[in-house]
């Protein structure tokens, strides 16, 4: 039954299934784009972790041999290396492993947030090899002003990377709203005030021509390809992951596949109509869910404007070690406060798991750093509120990546060229 | 970039891609089932329009003798027929076409929904040979007694099919509710009273052992799958279709797939929170969207418990006409009744269409008969509420199939089976 059944994907880290080998070799025009295309498959499954020789050949379906002179030309390129003897138990003749390597190479990833511009630089085999983080309210500042901000950032992170011998093969911003990606073009992004900033194009002009590739993402959605590749549960291939910042968005992974929707902004979730009190929104709309749950409104519920917590200078972690603090002290206010961010976060996310019927939904952002004071509450909402028994099976669960998630899937998506075609770093 | 990109699915029918026979040939263990699967792929091709031999070779990449050889087999099979002579103006030697026969073989949807159930059979042209329809209030009785009618509605179009020669490969059943597909089991269908019905079993042993293959599925799912194979529209393949019965759902394609979710209850909206009074819901729950928009909802807004268009006896459509006149003539109850739910109909598609992206959302059921009184206001209410710039460009419309469209997913889903391999109708 059903073509339109979606094969579970193997969790070979990022969205790829077997078969494609093959397809793509029946496309190849010629033997070297088969080759190319044979050695970026042969490294995509290593994300997955060592094997040897021989397993590659069983996971790939190619013969042998054309495995050992692919996994011979990748240890060239410095993109595998041997690895540990085999485990003894394992079927046939004990072998050499092979594993990821690629240490002198990396992908640059870079959020620009509402709260703070992250610039984040991980090799092949997913190592931070720079990292660097500036508090700044983006909104409160021009457009061009945030790219100079950003472009010194990437400068400097391109110096120590130049020093320490790390090539960096692309750069991926991450950007909280609607991304024209082909375009490098930022429509609409309420929570930093940017309305058509042609993103890729400014940085460019100010990096200069030997930069490397650059595009750009919603924060969200690379949010979502950095959790489904650290998941651990085979089972996993659909998720909900939120962005806990002064905007709320989702990254939804559906069937093991980023779901992207017509015109690549599928997820924005801040604006479903979910206050029953209709309070206005910074949309212009009322009854906004991020209005509810977003970093403003659980900073406005536990303290007044002039607090230390409400202080925009002072590092997010900071403000919430305080207010976990409070609350833990048993501050009134602050109890309320997550109570209440708790019930409106439940309601939303039960709404969500009627539509998609996720196996995960992943709390990320601020929620990271407060979540687990509300976690059992929320999760006591969706399951009393999704229609289907027990939430479906959802679990509702904290990321452990904090405010470090989309820069983390910028740099991720960078280095997906080396796995396209792995020949192109050399 | 990005092992995470969807490739458009081409319209040739089913959710299908372009490369499957090449990788279903590599799995295959011998050549039979090799050739089983390039006689499917012939046919799925065709499922998008008479094409020569030579097309079929250079869009399947099957050498051209194969493909003579398959059509050869498959107009044995009766399932192929030769065609209309190619048009001019085509590139190379003109051919004769080949085109979808089956008029012989058919597909059974059967809809158990709120207000009847429904019997469609359709060949495999997608020809309706057997269509009829029992007016009945399925929750008013007992699953048992509904499974008796629905093996007596089957066994009826059995008998006629026979009568008329022609033989059914399977039989689908759409039902509004949570569905355990592979085990035949309805888990929770609160529109119709059901909780962990056996319907598959009950069918089974109700209609003999010489019953074709019964299989279950959501009815909102099956009238995605429906509009989807019949949009015109090449570029769509993220579709909303919202059933409009007593219940509300979606099914969602996405992406050219059916969006199911982890445990197939994807699209279950009927129960989204949006209602600020927050009214009670069937479901034992306040607030819900199917307690705004639902049958039920639009008939209590429009007309007194004793009016002649809330009598459940008289077929659907005769209560929506009479609703429709009135309508037209200006009645003030009616007009502010459509009035209202239009409002709320908006409020939730622009819901769905900012975490979704769709391209289109598809009015079904009861929609499809009063929906031309709503769709300007519908449209007006998305276009203001969605987050988007001109809301992401979705398209409201109304569905041209009426109550039709979860029997005839039925009907197309059962003769699925013969598209997987067509060997098996000999």
């Amino acid at each position: 039954m059903g073509h339109d059944d979606v094969p579970a994907t193997p969790r070979a880290g990022w969205p790829y299934r077997r078969g494609e080998v093959r397809v793509k070799a029946d496309q190849a025009r010629d033997r070297g784009s088969l080759r190319r295309t044979n050695l970026g498959s042969v490294l995509r499954l290593l994300r997955g972790g060592p094997r040897s020789r021989a397993q590659i050949a069983t996971e790939t379906g190619l013969p042998k041999p054309t495995v050992t002179s692919l996994v011979g030309e990748l240890v060239g390129l410095g993109l595998l290396r041997e690895g540990p003897a085999q485990r003894e138990g394992a079927v046939g003749r004990p072998g050499t492993l092979v594993q990821l390597d690629g240490r002198d190479i990396c992908g640059i990833g870079v959020e620009i947030s509402t709260s703070y511009v992250h610039v984040l630089a991980l090799n092949l085999g997913g190592e931070p090899v720079f990292e660097h983080r500036t508090e700044v309210a983006v909104a409160d500042q021009d457009a061009e002003d945030a790219l100079d901000l950003t472009a010194r950032a990437i400068r400097a992170c391109g110096a120590a990377l130049e020093r320490d011998g790390v090539r960096p093969v692309g750069i991926t911003l991450a950007v909280p709203g609607v991304i024209e990606a082909p375009a490098g073009v930022v429509d609409y992004a309420p929570g930093i005030g940017w309305r058509d900033v042609a993103v890729v194009e400014g940085l460019r002009s100010r990096l200069g021509p030997d930069t490397p590739p650059i595009a750009v993402e919603n924060d969200a959605k690379l949010c979502a390809l950095t959790e489904y590749l650290l998941v651990e549960d085979p089972d996993v291939h659909d998720m909900v992951c939120l962005t806990g910042e002064r905007g709320i968005a989702a990254g939804i992974i559906s069937a093991g596949r980023l779901l992207r929707g017509a015109t690549n902004f599928a997820g924005e979730v801040g604006h479903m109509p979910l206050d029953p009190e209709r309070r206005p929104c910074v949309c212009g709309r009322a009854g906004c869910w991020e209005a509810m749950v977003g970093l403003d409104a659980i900073m406005e519920l536990a303290a007044d404007p002039d607090d230390e917590v409400r202080d925009q200078k002072r590092p997010l972690e900071d403000r919430f070690r305080t207010l976990h603090l409070r609350a833990e002290r048993g501050d009134e206010r602050t109890s309320r406060a997550l109570a209440r961010v708790a019930d409106d976060l439940g309601l939303g996310i039960a709404l969500l798991t009627d539509v998609l019927n996720p196996r995960v939904v992943v709390l990320g952002g601020y929620f990271t750093h407060i979540g687990d004071l509300m976690l059992e509450r929320v999760r006591e909402v969706v399951r009393g509120r999704v229609i289907a028994p027990d939430a479906g099976g959802c679990q509702v669960v904290l990321s452990t990546l904090g405010f470090t998630a989309a820069a983390r899937g910028g740099a991720f998506l960078a280095l997906d060229s080396v796995y396209e075609d792995p020949a192109d770093v050399a």
